[in-house]
């Protein structure tokens, strides 16, 4: 589609545009059923969205979004907080506790060790997990990571840093949800079923 | 997907939710992917929509959508005044355009005579046509509309209409753009209702 005639529609397009999956076909789409939608609906929508990016935090704990300093799960004392589930990103938590089978905390990375994407162990959250289990308290670390190299290469990379941390007393469990989730789907795309037994079934990677 | 535990975050989940053909986890997707960029790029999606929605302008002519009170078209000396291309929706002016094979005007209706969506003809631009045509200067009225029921029944309404004017020394013409197979299409492929209208709307060689 060429340039449009009106600035106005042509700019609101453009930035519809940009969004992830969407075409300028579907961003054209979009902006015309605004259109004939009342002002009111538009500017719900846009101040949802500048609102959102303006004020959420991210829990200090675990790195979920929140809006508050220490996010709902993390604030809630009838968790078990012995378990830690590290997960790739935000939609990850809200996937697992849609299946209601984990009571555990979480902490959320932020995103996979990618080196084609330039994503290396210093982007993501590696380091205030590991402040997390020196603090104490932790027994076990589940790893969530999609079944994929880079989820493998991380969940490693996390296991060898935190084999390193000096436990008192205390012998930290690894595990991994069950490989019920087939190779090279995204942990996102999985139903809460699977998903749900995989938690249960988690295997130990030391074999205890 | 249950409801989230930040409000900001399912507000915006929600109101993006809103839009036709996005679901709620391609909201949460897209929001997501919002709240990885920078404000910037969030204020210029909001600024966007909530100005064009606030600033946008229709063709006092055409109804077209258009930045100025006559639209380019409209406005445009070169074009030939003597038809009008009667569309549904502003998207189709855009691709009749993209064409490059109409130099004449358009007339936006707005949508289509749609008894069972509550759309009869006084919701849609057909008085403003009737004005047109009366005004005089008019000498085709193109009907390029959707080959749908709809289609078919708002041409033949507004073709009752434009008949009732009476005009000095000007026959008006008629005509809806050919249905056909497309330009690529292979025979066994087309249905038998569009190859049976190609059929009998056979063009001549020669021209006559």
């Amino acid at each position: 589609m060429n340039e449009l005639n009106s600035k106005l529609l042509e700019r609101a397009v453009t930035e519809v545009g940009k969004l992830p999956g969407v075409g300028r076909k579907t961003a054209m789409r979009l902006v015309l059923h605004l259109l004939r939608g009342g002002t009111d609906e538009v500017e719900a929508l846009a101040n949802a969205l500048v609102h959102l990016k303006r004020e959420v935090k991210y829990c200090q704990v675990c790195h979920n979004l929140s809006d508050t300093d220490t996010c709902p799960i993390c604030a809630d004392k009838s968790r078990d907080a012995s378990m830690v589930c590290v997960v790739e990103d935000i939609r990850d938590v809200m996937v697992i506790e849609n299946t209601m089978q984990y009571h555990g905390l979480y902490h959320v990375l932020g995103g996979l060790i990618s080196p084609m994407d330039g994503i290396g162990p210093s982007n993501l959250q590696i380091d205030s997990l590991c402040r997390r289990i020196e603090t104490g308290g932790v027994k076990e670390v589940i790893f969530a990571l999609s079944s994929t190299m880079e989820g493998d290469t991380t969940a490693f990379y996390i296991f060898r840093q935190l084999e390193k941390i000096p436990l008192k007393d205390v012998e930290l469990k690894y595990s991994t949800i069950a490989r019920g989730i087939s190779v090279g789907e995204e942990l996102e795309y999985a139903d809460e079923l699977t998903l749900g037994r995989s938690i249960i079934n988690r295997i130990q990677y030391n074999g205890k």
